[in-house]
């Protein structure tokens, strides 16, 4: 099979390339490295050093990966795009390329707008592109739990047989994301849906919960390190957590930490990624994969991550709550269904208290380094704000 | 009140405009006049000859009608539009600037991105100077009956309260819209719903069924008219229909003809948005309006259209299906609820069958104008194709 992956310098594209290239797949990629240059505007670096893409390339050569044919370009360029889709004419193209961080798209307009029209663009590119030129291709695209927000009733996996007024249809679940960023996601996910009906183009779409871990079975050696982020904009709650506890610093739940999310390991989310690739829907088939293993709130987070912290190196380590600089429900009802994965033969593997362990030990060799960005853990970022100017 | 129009050169900007300065309201207006340089471009124009916005400002003052304060300008550039707001300090925006051609966001990826981008920024740079400068003002933006598809159930206003697996919440509807266009209106309300959420502006977002019509209570003289495109792109079903007719060409209803949307008089559009200004939602409150006074299948308009046509003219008109160049059922159920406006007074003044004949009778006078652009009443853009490149 040959894998596009776009985005594939980021957290999962890299993960997920070395897993293709283990399988025997043909692999090719595009990145802008956008995500390493905004980490160094908000005054942050990944907590684990990640080598350049060349040098990537080069050290999954070493290791008898074998090779990624890399396209360096922008997604949102609808010519870059298309080119190298005639180029590599792939059978699956992972869509990891928009921009990522809730915190990120609240900065002010200009990140909203960014955020917004980019994330939109290059799905909207990458339809009219395999449409055009691929049209038997499977789209993989990364959305998140997130659109659902926190419904009061159960969430399904993205449609739902509802009775209203004594009639009934089978509808999209209605989304309400709580960020610019979750609300782009929406939008594609929208998007993504009437291309699959109009032009019968074959596509998954992730609703993928909450990532955390550092290791897959291919990252073996530090030379193949994905990025970690820790900082307000980039890190998530758990990557935060992880980074304070290692430098000493108190654990920084926000608000009254009740609110729950769906989670699962990186290794995880690698392998349902690699069953939605091995399984494709049929033509004109969109399906919605809810993907994640377990709930936590974030007050859970926080217990566990002090707990094994404590555990794993003698220490003690502290929780002080903080203003949430978020806008959202810190208690809520949360029960989403996960059952298609499970139906194509994905096994969860890792569990959270256990990759805690990993992920804090690789944390304890990078001290110096996570010292450096201390400074932007603490959230800065508030809903309420998101100026007009900056 | 004050009230500043956005897209104050449209079918809608301008009767409302006349509206409001007839009720001795402040009006302020914004346009880039992009919809008189895009129906050009498809080789078509507005089969009433309208002034240019110049005339138009003098008009209104020969008509004793008063002032308008214009601004040229794009509403997807930031900065421009806020200093409109800064400068007018609106008590409510009337926002109709957005490209309003489901056609033409389907005629290729230029004008499905073209759409998709600008109708999303114009909305988000508005949201942004609007809860920065004048955090009480009433955005009335106008969306479509058409984000809400044609599901097998009945359509709320904007909300319902759903019973799912035992449990209940009050949900968005979810939007099954058919074209970029109407997506793009579906991402405006996410967007809009959520800011009114995090700085709580007041919005009211009406889903506007089609509307017909040439006149208003304002339009008392041709100097006066406001534009009516008749093209496969820019016309909809009914002034096309109106104008086939007109010219002796038989009325082409798409496909089946079954499908069945909510129309509403252009006077009563405007008396309409006139009750949402003068009733604004509390602060902070998302409201949804279903704005439409009857349902009709193309069928029903295509009848309606020959009859009335063969009553005024004593003519024959003849009816001639073509293939359906969209993609849509032609053949459902369809039950929106509208209620809000009546319960805020609204009452419907205008009738399709008499207003026909007002239609048809200015069209009369227009003849060898309508003659010059015929070409481009029937249908060239196709859902299914929309190229990558023209």
């Amino acid at each position: 099979m040959k894998v596009l992956i776009m985005g594939i310098d980021g957290y999962i594209g890299w993960p997920l390339a070395l897993r293709e290239l283990a399988k025997g797949n043909k692999v090719s990629g595009i990145d802008n490295f956008i995500t390493r240059k905004r980490v160094r505007e908000v005054g942050s670096q990944s907590a684990l050093p990640i080598p350049t893409f060349k040098k990537r390339i080069d050290y999954v050569k070493d290791f008898g990966l074998g090779e990624i044919n890399f396209h360096r370009g922008d997604a949102s360029d609808p010519d870059f795009l298309r080119d190298v889709i005639i180029e590599e004419k792939p059978d699956a193209v992972v869509h990891l390329a928009e921009q990522r961080s809730a915190p990120y798209s609240m900065i002010g307009l200009k990140q909203a707008s960014d955020t917004l029209k980019q994330n939109m663009l290059s799905t909207l590119n990458l339809i009219y592109a395999v449409k055009e030129n691929v049209p038997k291709c499977h789209i993989l695209k990364l959305g998140t739990m997130g659109e659902y927000g926190t419904p009061n009733i159960d969430i399904p996996e993205g449609f739902f047989e509802i009775e209203y007024n004594g009639r009934k249809d089978t509808l999209p679940f209605p989304k309400q994301a709580g960020s610019w960023y979750h609300w782009s996601k929406v939008h594609d996910s929208n998007n993504l849906m009437f291309a699959s009906k109009v032009w019968k183009i074959r596509i998954t779409d992730v609703m993928q919960g909450v990532v955390y871990g550092t290791r897959t079975k291919e990252i073996t050696s530090p030379h193949l390190f994905t990025r970690f982020d820790i900082d307000e904009v980039w890190g998530t709650a758990l990557n935060r957590f992880c980074t304070q506890a290692t430098i000493g610093l108190p654990i920084t739940p926000y608000g009254k930490g009740g609110q729950t999310r769906g989670f699962l390991s990186l290794e995880d989310s690698i392998t349902c990624l690699d069953i939605a690739l091995s399984h494709p829907p049929n033509d004109g088939e969109y399906r919605v994969f809810n993907q994640f293993d377990e709930h936590y709130s974030v007050n859970e987070l926080a217990a566990l991550t002090k707990e094994q912290y404590e555990k794993g190196f003698s220490k003690k380590a502290e929780i002080l709550h903080v203003p949430n600089p978020r806008l959202e429900a810190e208690e809520h009802y949360y029960n989403p269904v996960h059952e298609k994965l499970k139906n194509l033969g994905y096994h969860r593997s890792k569990e959270l208290r256990e990759e805690l362990l990993v992920i804090l030990n690789d944390l304890s060799h990078h001290k110096s380094r996570i010292n450096k960005v201390k400074d932007v853990i603490m959230p800065k970022t508030k809903w309420t704000e998101s100026p007009f100017n900056l």
